[in-house]
């Protein structure tokens, strides 16, 4: 998988941070992966050492320019896992009208749903597009967010989807941010295909796709299967390519009803399924054989007034592995803070503050294909940080509104 | 009422913003009392005027330095009307047990509950207090909140409440927002009182008010009346006192059950009711006709999974002002975002933009009995301002966890 970014600005300097307390969120160990006396050494912008200060090699530790942590706690660079950040306006007229009554209907009529997102993105520019996404990213960077996964599907047609996508690129250029990206042109059926949803798929599959992942556009290819979107067999068509294409898959999934679509995510062996709320025990089984993470999204949930939650217990008992993401999007989670998707994760679904953490760094990393590269405070992989001023994890879970990250490390720098 | 500050730094200089969008507020107009292209004048810490830029009074406008907003919306500064802000500790550690599955009964004896934030803030020094408080007076003030009131009711003896409500008077002293104090001695049954509730409320009522009112501490007087706190005649018997000493009154009612507070508290003519889950249509009535404001909470709501809501039909029908508030404190509200507390406002109790901005300006300060000074953009008022990067003020409520703010300012500066 490709990722924008500035590798070639990485810096040889070696650094080490001390006086820490470490969540390394590192598989093998029993909850947090905590370390109380912990130390941190990176080089070249690598993790070469991440564990109890008293294990520190000496030669190493000895040429690091080192930064005493003060007993903070450090975890990795948090992972946003799933957001529609690139994208054109906003929907709160949508939003305050109906708070005032309006039917959808009404809304419909004033212009407003998706395809208001899909005319207001078509219209901007791909500057317009990274002048105004800018600042929700920025807003995800100022919570210890090291990498950002960004999809596009405003676009819906060839000329557009690469906008987005060149967007999303762009900021990942334009900030010290790992950005990946994600083609998801099968995300609604935009107003000339007058309904014919086959001919629309036909043209994401064949056309769409192919071009943008052979401008190196594409890191990962995403649907949404559901009554209002795209059927089984018609995302199945878009994955046949992506398949053909080598490129990895995911899947917005039983989120308003039980399309199958988890298990259709599995039978892809796709990086990840998300929402999930109607997901049956089939699919939960069908994920956990595949490594299919489950993708978790409160704050959709939460914003459109969902009821039926997802099942994390079944996750749990066949040992699905659970992410946490804002999807950020502006019809249904105008969202820009990982840290209260957490939140709303626990308090919403009673995902533990241990599933809450790791499903923003380890678990987030592996819906992203980037298991080996980020997610974790181990050696050998990149030493994107978060530093946070907290007495402990459970807090960053606790809290809502309040931002207690202290610095953000990207790449040891 | 006072209200502690730095009056005495306000500048003579006059300051005028132009180029600038209004949502006065003002009680008079429809909706939001939008100015579209408008100004605002202010001269020694006061609006001298806030209207259409066509209406300035040019002589006064000539010689103030002027500001061009570049088409933002200004808003009044905000106002937290119902906060625990001063607390010493959290309780993340709880929160991290109840996800685990640990029943109430656990949590307490491994030392949680209300009881371990009275023996964290009995533990803590003034300064403890003070500095523990600012990053969450600091993350209010970064999201345009210029007026917070600060409850008491941790310490629950004479010198832990002085201590809690001398540092609420510290903090509007280290910070340039205004505090206004709240004496809610009757918030629990400290341990040492060994369950003789009404002799602590003698205590409460007959010698740590008047001796912390003598001292300038107290601006209004609280309570919680509720099965597991106090009875409404204990609550009384705190009015009573609150009464003889020309303080206003306001109370925690009716969240976990209905014993009638809400009427209780119009009774005494209080300035608010807060939270009324559970308030029925005589107390609705009642607080009408009293003039007391409805304070909605919807983060504790939302925090304890509290599914019974709070009337605000009732309230609409009876024309009750209703305010929002933040509720901040450990154990039910671990929020420090006003902008956030509107969303939860609107998102689940469907309270309207019109009405979640009121809440937070003109009708808060009304909860403060603060109407005359701030909560509005009018001449005459306080020139608390908060200016915001957004294309219109339903963004304020819509968005989460995304921070607008372009620029705060307090008495004209
Ligand atoms: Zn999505
Ligand atoms: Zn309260």
């Amino acid at each position: 998988m490709s990722v924008a970014g500035k590798e070639n600005r990485e810096e040889g300097r070696a650094r080490l941070w001390t006086g820490a307390r470490l969540a390394t969120m590192a598989a093998g160990q029993p909850g947090l992966g905590i370390v109380e006396d912990g130390a941190v050494l990176a080089e070249n912008g690598r993790i070469v050492f991440a564990g109890r200060r008293a294990d520190l090699p000496a030669a190493a530790a000895a040429r690091a320019e080192t930064v005493d942590c003060d007993g903070r706690w450090i975890t990795p660079g948090l992972v946003d896992c799933h957001t529609h950040l690139v994208h054109a306006g906003n929907r709160a007229r949508e939003f305050e009208m109906r708070l005032a009554g309006a039917s959808y209907e009404e809304v419909a009529r004033a212009g407003g749903g998706i395809v208001s997102s899909v005319r207001a993105l078509r219209a901007a520019s791909e500057d317009d597009l990274v002048r105004e996404t800018l600042p929700r990213l920025d807003a995800l960077a100022a919570e210890g967010v090291t990498t950002v996964e960004v999809k596009s599907g405003y676009g819906l047609d060839l000329a557009n989807e690469r906008k987005s996508l060149a967007a999303a690129r762009r900021l990942g250029e334009l900030r010290d941010m790992r950005v990946v990206t994600t083609f998801l042109g099968a995300h609604a059926l935009p107003p000339e295909a007058a309904g014919d949803k086959d001919a629309y798929i036909a043209q994401v599959a064949d056309v769409m796709l192919p071009a943008l992942a052979a401008e190196g556009l594409v890191d990962a290819v995403d649907g949404f299967c559901e009554g209002i979107a795209f059927s089984p067999d018609q995302i199945a068509r878009v994955f046949e390519r992506a398949r053909g294409l080598g490129l990895p898959v995911k899947l917005h999934a039983d989120q308003l009803s039980n399309l199958h679509g988890a298990a259709l995510a599995a039978r892809y062996g796709a990086l990840s399924a998300d929402h999930l709320e109607h997901t049956d025990e089939d699919g939960a089984a069908a994920m956990a054989r595949a490594g299919t993470v489950a993708t978790i999204l409160p704050g959709a949930f939460y914003f459109i007034r969902e009821t039926r939650r997802p099942p994390i217990d079944l996750f749990r008992r066949h040992g699905v592995p659970m992410a946490v993401a804002t999807d950020c999007n502006p019809g249904t989670a105008p969202l820009t803070s990982l840290l209260l998707a957490m939140n709303m994760a626990a308090t919403l679904f009673r995902m533990t503050v241990e599933e809450c953490l790791a499903g923003v760094t380890r678990e987030a990393a592996r819906a992203l294909g980037l298991s080996a590269e980020i997610g974790t405070l181990e050696a050998g992989k990149a030493a994107d940080l978060a530093i946070w001023t907290v007495e402990s994890p459970a807090e960053l879970v606790y809290r809502m509104g309040f931002n207690p990250l202290h610095a953000r490390i990207r790449r040891g720098q």
